[in-house]
């Protein structure tokens, strides 16, 4: 007699997000496994790192409410093998499954259930309803900025913060990772549980988000919520905890530079493209572009002491001092890249203070989007 | 004043063609280097790992004969970054180029281009003509089989023998690396420097002339010649010289197990897909599933000492003694992958030997794809 019957598709389709939090930390075997529980309509699937936890609920017809754990790998990688049929599984009585489909019998090694770690405990009616589109918009234009050491743990986060701008309520967006900071502000009404001082959200965590929306494209909104530890996503019936880093974020206002009154408009693809060209020619280890700025027009150069050096020339609208200051090529172009607009805003000041990035059309004052980088000497 | 001029687009396919060979090898500088001579109305590209040259030819206007050697993946990275534009190139006095397009300048630095290595000699003449399709699916065929251990230095290559068979001449491919076997005969006139114990061309060359194949799928034709050192591969304006083995290839013919008159007669596609269900719980080292055949029937099973069991049964045509016997499932998974026929034939003795596959519909006797594969105990 078998416990339930689940869809294949649906529940291939679960798999893939949840395992994918599954076994990334691996000093606990039960963190490879995956919790399934099934009661009343519902099959419950549970991943977690103990940073990220996932769980996805799905339709399933339960012949006998239980749970089980069992290696998140193996079974992603059996069911995702199997024909488009139904799925039977019957839980055995050494806390293995057996998993039947068409004419293939799986036998899977379990571990008790109870171990398995809980997931952060949330009220339901807590959540506040946000734009997926937002949510995904604010976390691909800062996250690139956020720091990838481990060891940095306070730069591996974003800061998101609730603040008033012009009377209105606003969310806002910060990563940085020393060098360089991107910054976002996009009008919202209010979320539950964050303040102007904000709460810092991993990395992972957040790209974990992304990849939860990027994969539910018709949900067109979301409900968010936050706690003193976890912040909570729910898009559908799928549901993300995400545990916050307990630390300071930098105090990001100071950095923001004031006085950068040396204005460069420049097309944002035209730059692009000669910053991929000059940036073959830059050492690997620095990847430094030299910008030599004059009236109407910005020469970029690099120099690498094995292969050669290269230099290019683009038209700008310029009418401030001559000004020649180095950066890195692939902090501007990833800066670049989330700059919507065709005009971009370069605001200088002189070549030992960082740049500013901003798209040209906006407000002056009220900025909605910056990326600050730090000058390198070349 | 420029040496010559070039189109991009034309440039940066022969590019990728070459740089793919460059850099392999580390053990001298000019390895990483592309030589680039240009004469009359050609561009020639030539790169090497002493092993496998690529040289490819391309219309170029020339203004002043001469050649240079740089850096093949410096050359292609920038290359691949230029506008659609005319690129102009001009020979320094230290050996460096200058390379110009739109409004880039790059200097590239350079090595004496006498100090590149020399293609292999070749008579234009001897070139035998071969349908580029055939050459491709003997390929495809067979590779798969041969050994990627470098220390196995003698099977790492693929025979290629010229025979006769019912009186046709045949051109026959073989890979084995001790574990499996593939062989494939196909009618074909003649090829001049074949004969009938073949030549051992190393893989990486082989799969180097596969993409260059699939890079022009338009050229329904080639040219192939070999002398005793060398196998050339002419397609377009492109050649391919490859160093041959040299080596004993192993004796294959007598690997050829004789006397399996166990015969099986199963759809491809099913016991393809049973095997990668199946072998989800197959050991990560050995990849071993066990078949248990009776009459009309084989289970496939597997155990994974961590995670558990699998096991499936499929339907198949068998008239036969009840038989046990154990193979690598990702051997016999890549040997049904290049045989055509919905239906395939497995000939099998005992436990104890070796399993053939063949397509079902092949003339008995004069098979034209055999795979052979070594059983394990299981």
């Amino acid at each position: 007699m078998m416990n339930f019957e689940i869809d294949k598709r649906e529940f291939l389709r679960a798999l893939g997000l949840v395992q994918s939090v599954a076994g990334r930390k691996t000093t606990l075997p039960i963190l490879s496994h995956m919790l399934l529980e099934w009661e009343e309509n519902s099959l419950y699937l549970t991943g977690t790192d103990l940073e990220t936890g996932i769980r996805e609920e799905i339709v399933a017809k339960i012949h006998q409410k239980g749970n089980a754990s069992v290696s998140a790998k193996k079974l992603y990688e059996i069911v995702r093998e199997l024909p488009e049929e139904t799925i039977h599984i019957k839980k055995k009585d050494n806390q293995w499954i057996t998993l039947q489909c068409g004419k293939s019998v799986f036998n899977l090694a379990g571990l008790d259930p109870e171990e398995f770690p809980s997931f952060p405990t949330y009220q339901e009616e807590n959540f506040s309803t946000v734009s997926t589109r937002l949510i995904r918009e604010m976390i691909e234009k800062t996250s690139f900025a956020a720091s990838n050491e481990e060891s940095r743990y306070h730069l591996n986060g974003i800061l998101l913060a609730q603040i008033k701008q012009g009377g209105k309520e606003t969310l806002r967006m910060v990563a940085t990772d020393g060098h360089r900071l991107s910054l976002l502000d996009r009008e919202n009404q209010k979320i539950r549980g964050i303040d102007e001082k904000g709460m810092i959200i991993p990395k992972k965590g957040v790209l974990e988000v992304k990849k939860i929306i990027g994969d539910r494209d018709g949900e067109e909104e979301m409900g968010i919520y936050f706690n003193t530890t976890h912040g909570f996503f729910k898009m559908g019936k799928s549901l993300t905890a995400i545990r916050l880093i307990d630390g300071e974020f930098p105090e990001y206002e100071q950095v923001i530079p004031k006085g950068n009154d040396q204005k460069i408009v420049m097309l944002k693809e035209r730059i692009v493209s000669s910053l991929k060209r000059v940036s073959t020619m830059a050492s690997e280890r620095v990847e430094g572009v030299k910008f030599s700025i004059k009236k109407n027009s910005v020469e970029m150069s690099s120099t690498h002491q094995d292969f050669g050096d290269a230099q290019e020339e683009v038209e700008v609208v310029y009418e401030g001092i001559p000004l020649q200051v180095g950066f890195n090529a692939r902090y501007l172009i990833e800066a670049l890249n989330v700059i919507d607009t065709e005009e971009v805003l370069m605001e200088l000041k002189d070549e030992g203070s960082p740049g500013i990035l901003r798209p040209s059309s906006s407000t002056p004052g009220l900025s909605n989007q910056i990326c600050i980088i730090m000058p390198m000497r070349l």
